[in-house]
């Protein structure tokens, strides 16, 4: 009889989200669940691991039927963690999240949880981040439970390439609004922030980072954004090579 | 007559490293600077912001002829603050660094100092990234800051593509056995992670996060890597898209 998929489980919001329990219980319906998770919320830690400082672990007993880690450190360092030092073997496949709000488009960069899907594909497993569009503690995680079991049961048939993972969002829809899964590309866009600034109770100012997420490519049908905003799941590929190949040439003439 | 180029300076090794001052020193030839950096080391922090908790800012006089500040944040939330808050207008060029220690390879999704520059990139300012490939606080910067010089007078005359950003590594070698600049890309690659772990005096274990960098092509003559390990200052343009375009065609079976 063949083994069970062994499947890595973890999060930016920490072990203790909502969103990591619906991804649990998806997980366990494919295979011996792992899970491995920061011990307190991460978001916005994009790839940030622990180098100046040391990490922690704790096994607990959150999740009946897994296996559960909390670690003190990001969720890249829960990944690191995992593979190289309390998984038995290599995983067969490591999902994140799911996260309370988007990361589509520019959010990739600055998302720990879609950061940890990157890291499993850069340690070669076939790794997926999912993503709920409501940011509430209370936001209804059965669409998209339903369709992170067609993803994690596609990427655990057909094969992702090499260093490529899938950064999964879903819309704040009924099941029965949702349109089905578009596979696009990351939109264009920024966001322009405000630094809310405010006193203490001693005079002095502090910030709060805020902002509003502006999409460059309104006009295009083929990025995550139009996806998501006209009622699909959206699905992109994801993968770790920042070279902007088109400028290599005209730079040639650095040396010049 | 003209008005001077607005520098924005920043790093990851935090606003007291010998590697800013290195960068400052540099950039007042081409323009008024303003520091704008962490308070303190901010290596391995990627392109983590800082969402759930507050930021401080304090103005200092560590480089005279420069604004100078602190920021309690990471270096992305050090450029987001310089651009929304501190600067009088946008920056003509963002310059980060110079890193102590590389920044070539897969290191770009790790590095503060990359995320910097990239995060000047995606708010359409001309933005470098410098890194030299000496750790030591007591590294010799001489030849890296005749090749920022370099670097810095050709973005300013020329233009960078939208989104883009400049990765430049140096080698740790005297400017005599540099052999010039070599434009690349970013070459595959990964850590080899190692937890090394270790007892606290109360019985507790936890782990230092280690490991060994291993190149994936180390026949490719085109990538960062090969320039750095033969005797070339590598620069990569780097961009903030990391769609896997070449899977999203395998991909659209995943609704089948």
């Amino acid at each position: 009889m063949a083994e069970k998929p062994l499947i890595l489980v973890t999060n930016d919001d920490g072990i203790h989200a909502p969103g990591i329990r619906a991804l649990v219980e998806v997980a366990m319906k494919f295979g011996d669940v792992c899970v491995v998770a920061p011990d307190k919320p991460q978001s916005g830690m994009g790839h940030a691991i622990t180098i100046n400082s040391t990490l922690r672990v704790e096994q607990l007993h959150i999740y009946s039927g897994a296996e559960n880690w909390s670690c003190s450190g990001t969720p890249v360092d829960c990944v690191k963690m995992a593979i190289n030092k309390l998984l038995p073997r290599k995983p067969d496949l490591c999902v994140s999240g799911i996260n309370h709000g988007a990361n589509h488009s520019i959010n990739i960069i600055y998302s720990g949880t879609m950061s940890a899907a990157m890291e499993g594909a850069i340690e070669g497993i076939p790794s997926v981040g999912f993503s709920l569009l409501d940011y509430s503690v209370e936001a209804d995680f059965s669409a998209a439970k339903i369709y992170a079991g067609k993803v994690i049961d596609w990427v655990l048939k057909n094969k992702l390439d090499k260093g490529v993972c899938l950064n999964v969002n879903v819309p704040r829809l009924p099941m029965s609004e949702i349109k089905g899964i578009k596979t696009c590309r990351q939109s264009a866009g920024t966001w322009n922030e405000e630094l809310d600034e405010r006193t203490d109770p001693s005079g002095r100012k502090y910030y709060w980072l805020t902002g509003r997420f502006e999409n460059f490519e309104p006009q295009s049908t083929d990025t995550d954004v139009w996806a998501l905003d006209n009622g699909y799941v959206s699905v992109v590929p994801s993968q770790i090579d920042l070279t902007a190949h088109q400028m290599i040439q005209k730079l040639n003439s650095i040396n010049g």
